[in-house]
């Protein structure tokens, strides 16, 4: 990355790619669920969503679209070109294949990861990631974080139906990047989320300076909402072998330096026997030593751990139940295990659980895959995946960024899609969720 | 209550019954889960188990037994006896009709609760609750403190299988009961859970006297460990009519006063057709007005909205997901849905969850459980059931007493039972999750 | 019946409804199913779908309309007229409450049963029942025949969405009516299913007369299609006190006579627990002492023994499969099991199954409701409902009237929709079976 | 065949083993269901089970064994000296790698397969198979006559748990290889199965001679009792290009002659995505051209046909029901849908059933097994698997050898074993079947 694509080099190697805002900040909205609704008063809760706050305009951009789609292709043009035009002080970074053939059609430009350098990683660049695509492409996108702690806020756009991760419409983009490049400016006005003053918030305060949107062409600045931002839990995922020894991560999901050796899903990891017809025996362990107790060993074609996004991923095929993002939770699902009384387990996000593979395989590989990516190489016997729910701190932790985990999702809102909406909204339109059968009477 | 049954009110008149002890607090306790696991440091989190910490020796005990169970009344005597040989300060409180029973046995005070005179309710005198029976014990139990918003702590003795619920065998009802009474009881040594040495925790520092404790018999006081704890989450619910104005509960949730005016139900709260063989219309709401959505209608049997502690109940015979009680959650489940893409949901806990009655249902009354006690008055078309997660505030809160919300279950410990342990061991023992069929090969 | 409505009774008294016609039969149809699929001839089966035969026209038409919806009234005014006048000779009874409004607007005889003379029941005078409603309106009409042997042929027509049951289009009725009318007529031509000549049969030739439909107006006759037939397996159901002793049914499936003590179910026997949130305890037994085995306990908000025709009804909500109506088989299905293994059985039809409530039940009644209507009186401990899919007979076999059991159901016919495709429209359309969730990518 | 194993060839190459008995017959016994159960005379059905009538002794005896077993070693060598000792007219065929053994340790004939000539197949010779071993045993020795639509009745003895497959438990063998070697042997007492008179049955008469069982040693002849046969139905299986031509089958299941080119599955063909974690795109047609109709498009991990045996093997982790061997028909599982709607589907034994791999596959392949053996080549878009379940044609059947189609599995008898005691003792003690969870109260 801070290198644009090969092709721009020669013009454009002063223009080195700043580095990312420091002071993004994710504050405790007011809560939308706790109006009075029975006899008392409104509860606080962590379990919400949060409001962001830029400390400046976000200035780099990264932009990931599904592939194979002209449609899709078409859009990202004109969203490019909307994007400078309006907001020209953003850079705007892409994945190297496409980075390739943009910087022929544009003459602003093109960053990317350089392919020989994967010393800078995107995290340590983007103040935002726009994606343009469906929910495989926001997959795609969360797995470029795969390494990183802390993650950029994702603005998603749809050309089709719209999912159960908040994507906007794409035909709203404008009105949806503005609202999202202003949030947190600061405004004569209280701020308001919804119709309820937010508070103040207790923590650290963060110094914003309204002069620094004033190059943002169009409307004038008025008073301004806050985006809404659902902080989305991953999966801290580490691969052992019988040993104890830890594993080295294959491409994508290879470190490049040494801080931290765990990678994380967004929606599951996914043990499965793979094209043999054999059954993989899989050890459940919860806790950790000298605490660790077996939960139950699986007989079965495969075996997931989910997150709450995942729930409605491939554990929903495997008989898992649909667990709302802000569950903070695990879900254990088995994949067509040998046993009538395998129901599938919520657990504390933070519970940290241990598949361990056993002798009975005998000398069978386990396939292991991690938001869709396969491992080549399989898991034998005594092998281990580690896998606990990743620590999340948001609004008043110390320290200059003061987010840690999660995949911070912008979700869409206006009109009457507001608050939750698209959770309720995927559920019916995207999982057809209760479509009942025959007439009533 | 305060009153003792009536056959020994002349002798213990003068004898009135002390209020409940004030200061009782819950310590987060270093975490069970998060030694290192994986690369990183432990985590902290909310979602543990509590130490129990009393200021001084609880007093008042309220018993509850099984009824019609032989061996678990012959079981009673022998631990009333113990109490009050072993710790002669304290006042035993039993439900009206098992208090006249026992006064013609024992020549010490009985106490009940008025039969005549409900004003004062258990929740104001008990200390600590003890259960002999099993799960269906501990639900009546919790039924006793359906309109309070502070229950005591629960100790639970079974005299067969041990259950989700953290019970210990009846035969080890020494050592709990001592283990429990000296629970916060100050000593020279750091008190230990596990063993990891508490930190001292962060909230107000409440003034515990070791000589409180000084009367005990039998082993002299060392270095204690605190009983632990889970605080169940229950769910508060309202009834209202089709007006919106709320519906009175019926005994036994009546409320004596009017200071809060919804129930708590430890599992569930069921919405079922009753016995004609038609099928309910009911629509699921969450949020509140204005941010109210439809999240769908069930064309059921019936609809149960329950706790974790009540995912290993009904809601798991009808489909439900297993969710371990940490989880703050609330799950929805269909009965018998005429639908084939009703897939159980679970949500936070704090999202307010309403279910209206349809006029579908043609006049006929659907009927409504709380853990599993009937309303006698069914509801018609237009009424609405609203529910949602307790709060629950637990340690560091300020005021004289800091825990307000859940039922606080001690769970058993010792040997190889530590931890969470009792809620595997309820999964495969009590559930027989998980047993394999066939052969393998 | 016999006897007109008591309005008209003066008026057509000489005009006694003659009997049903005594010589329909049902012949194996060259079968849909076999033509040369893999490298083997066709096989030859009894699973098929069978070709209705008339000896002469049918003479009587029993007409069952939905209630309280006047589309469907209007359209049952228009299908009479239709009938009466093309049909002159049909004789048309209805249910005692509607024929008292219809002969009020009609001035030809409007047969009915007599309401203080249920001697001659439904099944010895139609010759064809014909329906106009939904799923519903089918089941009701059949239970009209729930103490018969041998059911006349059913003709359904929907006016909303087409289910399960082979129902017409009420926009088609004409042609639908006219092919059911001239079925079995004897033409010049060799008669044909599909593409295929039918087999002449190898049972006992019966008589048809092709004068015999001379007096049908409109079209010439040429070569007809015989209609198709779906023979429907009923249950054969008996409730037993718990000496042994057989309970009388109770209306409206009390027996007129005691020649046939049990009833038939189309869809479903259901045991339940009715209102009171606790569990049955029944025990299920199959096959017949001394070879009575004990399959399972249940112990479980209720049990069904469904008809694969109920399969799609209560059976699916409650969890069962799907099974073709064309499978002879008894389905067992728990409606939420205390088991987390009970997964639903299929039986073969013939297999005598035994319910026996057991005392665990603490004297409250176990509800039982036959194809959604309730017994009043529930079952008590010991009581026992014993079940058996019915024994069909249908071509070949000797006697005057050669086919016995089962529902004989005009499927629809014409078009796209021959064959079987009502199932797998009913399938699609009705159950929105198997719409995917989500995006591909 | 034919020839013993390499090693024995010089000793006993005059004795070429004799072919197969051919006039073997299995009879409709008397029903064990249709006791008077309820109001009517018992019903008479095809679906049973039937009854072995050798027309002599069974000469050439099949004996397949689990592999890496020494228990199993053990009682093979035990089992294979008594038969030679007590029935020295019986010839005894083995797999080739295992003849190989034998034939040092043996100084009678071993009979195998000649490896190098593979044109006599087992079911050309087999009498008999017997399997000492499991339920995989049983399929391995099944999966030797997939070619074959006349198979060998099949005794099969257990060292552990008894299955669903009728086993016996191997330490009845004497009294179980007996009563299968004498089945049929004309007595002076009328035959007896259970307690009734078995009736003569209608078809071809086979001349029987007792004194062809005249020198077995060991208890003298009286009158015997057949042994009891299930047919099992198999699936006929065929695979073909896009363009409809078929595909040659793969060893172990290659046809040595081009007679059939469909072969047989016990348990089920198996779709499969494989390794590679993305989603098969499956359409599933019923019926032949041009009645062919499309039931849906799976889209999922994978897709299952099974039989009824197969319905507690993969099927049931899937999520199928669990349908019992007598029931004639086809299910339909589905591997992890993309759907929350997607239900088990039971269609007639003799659906003709096509899987039509979908161009959405993107090139990837789908895996095909069979009895879990997975075809090495996998499957492209456009190819189909047609599968429908095969023709039994059994009593009273034209032609010399009355039996066709279906795996004649001799089911364990004697004491409380009897009847149809095998499948609920399989359902119970294999499948765990409905373990109930909780106490009640």
């Amino acid at each position: 990355m801070t290198t644009e694509s090969h092709g721009r080099r020669r013009h454009h190697a002063e223009e080195a790619l700043p580095s990312r805002r420091e002071d993004t900040r994710f504050e405790a909205s007011q809560s939308f669920h706790h109006a009075p609704f029975l006899a008392i008063e409104a509860q606080t809760s962590h379990h919400d969503l949060l409001a962001l706050k830029w400390p400046a305009p976000p200035r780099n951009i990264l932009c990931i679209r599904k592939d194979d789609d002209d449609q899709v292709h078409s859009a990202l043009l004109e969203y490019i070109t909307h994007i400078k035009r309006d907001y020209p002080e953003t850079n705007l970074i892409f994945e190297p294949y496409l980075a390739k053939q943009l910087h022929k059609i544009f003459d602003f430009p093109i960053y990317t990861v350089s392919e020989d350098d994967s010393n800078v990683p995107y995290h340590e660049k983007a103040d935002l990631t726009t994606t343009l695509g469906g929910d495989g492409t926001i997959l795609h996108a969360a797995s470029l974080f795969a390494t990183a702690t802390s993650v950029p806020p994702m603005l998603s756009f749809s050309m089709g139906t719209l999912g159960f991760l908040g994507e906007w419409k794409f035909k709203d983009y404008k009105r949806a990047f503005r609202e999202v490049y202003v949030s947190g400016h600061p405004s004569p006005l209280p701020e308001r989320i919804g119709n309820e003053v937010t508070d103040g918030g207790s923590g650290p305060r963060v110094t914003t300076d309204a002069s620094a949107w004033a190059n943002i062409k169009g409307k004038s600045m008025g008073a301004s909402r806050s985006s809404r931002v659902l902080m989305r839990n991953r999966l801290r995922i580490g691969i052992f072998d019988s040993d104890g020894n830890r594993l080295p991560h294959e491409p994508p999901f290879a470190h490049a330096n040494n801080k931290c050796e765990d990678i994380f899903a967004l929606n599951e990891v996914l043990l499965h026997r793979g094209a043999l017809p054999h059954l993989a025996h899989i050890t459940i362990l919860i806790g950790t030593p000298p605490h660790q107790r077996i939960l139950t060993t699986a007989i079965a074609d495969g075996f997931l751990v989910s997150t709450p996004t995942g729930s409605t991923a491939y554990s929903l095929s495997s008989g898992g139940c649909i667990v709302h993002p802000l569950v903070s939770s695990l879900l254990l699902t088995p994949i067509c295990p040998r046993s009538l009384s395998f129901r599938p387990v919520v657990l504390p996000a933070n519970t940290p659980v241990t598949l361990r593979i056993e002798a009975e395989n005998r000398g069978k590989e386990i396939e292991v895959s991690v938001d869709g990516v396969r491992r080549k190489e399989g898991l034998k016997a005594g092998m281990e995946v580690r896998v606990v729910g990743e620590e999340v701190r948001t609004p008043g932790a110390p320290g200059a960024r003061d987010w840690m985990g999660g995949v911070p999702s912008i979700v869409r809102s206006g009109g009457a899609a507001d608050g939750e909406d698209h959770w309720v909204g995927g559920l019916n339109g995207l999982l057809k969720f209760n479509y009942p059968f025959g007439e009533d009477g």
